[in-house]
């Protein structure tokens, strides 16, 4: 048991009610468009929060490695996708996995695909990664070609069962509009049916997963399956692509309160890079931020009228370029919170969870 | 033991001869100077490091947490500065710390201080934080009147006993010619000789630290002490600044290689912004990079002669936009290594180290 408000160094808390009415939205909307609502757990890592899931009815996850398949394999997930091009490095725990729980891997190029059926002598469901845009990794969408070459090659191997195509159009993270987010859904799923095509008679699931899509995208018919990650949390970047309100974030980062410089008008916090992640976001007006700041007000952080943001971050201290209301009602000594730019590396960094309720979740998967 | 050949996923490699070299290279120049070497830990944060400093005659160190100055306390370091504004909050285990060891802690701001003064009722060594150019935190070197009102402040207290002036100078890092960094450092000094003509019969110590002055002069003289710690691994941004030689980096991210993409020259890795950080760097041709390739022969990296570096991170996987050369020559299911852009932040992420003579580093700072 710990009352945020007595943490002496940065912290992370969670607004369980918030995360669990993420949870519950995306749930509905998967279930209302009859699809596979198979969420990424890569953002929160945790088997608490796994539970709110199951409670929303959640049997199947997607994870970004291995270790994370292996941490909630451990914890009573049956049925998990590792949508990461399969490490073969990793075949022993693969194996292993695949003894024990329905596994799907994923492969993403043809001279991939060949090591991996030589590698994988074992039960093991397979998608094929397809590039809609993000140009990151996977087979062009267009070089079906292609597509059909690691199909057939998949289907000749007597381990494998291809289950379909998978991909993360996370070009939807470079739009400026909400406008801009919708039509590279369309233009994913228009891409999709197109790969159906090539197997009529086949049930092949057709498994898409960006947040933005997910969030702004209400019926999710023609794909099979969603894997958004990021919603159960929301973050700074989701605000701004217009995915999520401010009020639906459900983390922020509890700091210190170390230093003021009234000159600069300037907030130093004890909070640094090793804790939010350097990763930045350039807001509409050109500036490079690491964070929003909010304060606290018993269980709950609320924004300031006027919008302060973290302008830099070393190591361990940052610093909040800040309104004239925030730096006259924050104390040194003094708590406020940072809603970090994106909330999978921060929970990353930090590896457990404060809540209101005071407790703290801290069954974080290990690296 | 472990050879870092058998790892199968992101393990961070140390070369245990570059990395004593780098000690004992700068604790060299600092006694030939006559000043003070007080390397700061948080870049490497490992008890094993820290005795190869020791073997050097190193016995005061830097740190930035009261976690880090804890966690070398108990392995025996006696006299450690935590070179970051005083945090408030954790009050009882400074003062615990103060009871067992010489501890010097930092005031930056004249509110700041007068809190300090009211809650430190106890031993503690003290410097006052200068902006010497960086503008992150301190007082104004020039601000002599705040400056004098603070060391009286200090010096009215029971407890506290004013040790001298501390910068970090790290606007050093904002250069783009050995010169300016030279120039930065000069200034610097003056400032700081300008600081102490203030209190000219007392023994007030002068101390400065980052990494680029720390490496590209050779006299300290003039100061006291040098605090620099990156320079014990190096990494691309000191390569890139001019203030070590590509060999003289010590750290390298091994990661596996799961997919290379021929069409577009890209290989892609296991090892992502949860590994290496997401802090980026801008070459001279005005590319963002997150990471530079380098191969694997037996006990050492090397660089190929065409540069080629990380061009996104994602949360596990990087993508390395490769020459021609190396992409023929590297395997899927093999090993690449990823110089870090910042050594610091990825040694934080990682926590552990291999060598190549199998031992495993495990002695990380809790955070």
């Amino acid at each position: 048991m710990m009352d945020y408000r007595k943490i002496i160094k940065p912290a992370l808390l969670l607004d369980e009610v918030k995360c669990r009415q993420n949870i519950s939205t995306m749930a509905a909307k998967a279930k209302a468009s009859g699809v596979i609502f198979r969420p990424h757990f890569k953002t929160h890592q945790s088997v608490t929060i796994g539970e709110w899931f199951r409670e929303e009815g959640v049997s199947a996850i997607t994870v970004s490695s291995v270790t994370m398949a292996k941490h909630f394999a451990k914890n009573g997930w049956k049925d998990i996708t590792i949508a990461f091009p399969l490490n073969l490095r990793e075949i022993e725990d693969v194996r292993n996995l695949s003894d024990n729980i329905r596994l799907n891997t994923l492969v993403s190029g043809f001279e991939q695909v060949q090591f991996v059926i030589r590698k994988v002598q074992f039960e093991s469901g397979c998608f094929l990664k397809i590039n809609t845009g993000l140009d990151r990794s996977g087979i062009e969408w267009d070089d079906k070609e292609m597509v059909i070459r690691i199909v057939d090659e998949i289907n000749r191997s007597r381990h494998i069962r291809f289950k379909g195509f998978l991909t993360h159009s996370g070009h939807t993270y470079k739009t400026s509009t909400i406008k801009e987010i919708i039509d590279i859904y369309n233009d994913t799923l228009n891409k999709f049916l197109s790969l159906r095509s090539l197997y009529p008679s086949s049930d092949i699931i057709l498994s898409t997963g960006d947040t933005p899509s997910c969030s702004l995208v209400n019926n999710f018919t023609g794909f099979d399956e969603i894997r958004p990650g990021n919603f159960v949390f929301y973050d700074l970047t989701q605000i701004q692509l217009g995915s999520c309100k401010s009020d639906q974030v459900a983390v922020a980062l509890a700091c210190p309160v170390v230093e003021k410089n009234q000159k600069r008008k300037e907030i130093i916090i004890y909070g640094g890079g090793v804790h939010l992640s350097k990763e930045s976001l350039k807001l509409p007006d050109g500036r490079i931020v690491y964070g929003e700041a909010a304060i606290f007000n018993d269980n709950e952080w609320i924004f300031p009228s006027e919008r302060s943001f973290v302008k830099s971050l070393s190591q361990e201290h940052g610093i909040i370029s800040s309104s004239e209301e925030l730096i006259n009602n924050i104390k040194i000594g003094g708590l406020i919170g940072i809603i970090p730019v994106h909330s999978c590396m921060t929970a990353d960094l930090m590896r457990q969870y404060y809540t209101f309720d005071k407790s703290i979740i801290a069954d974080f998967s290990s690296k």
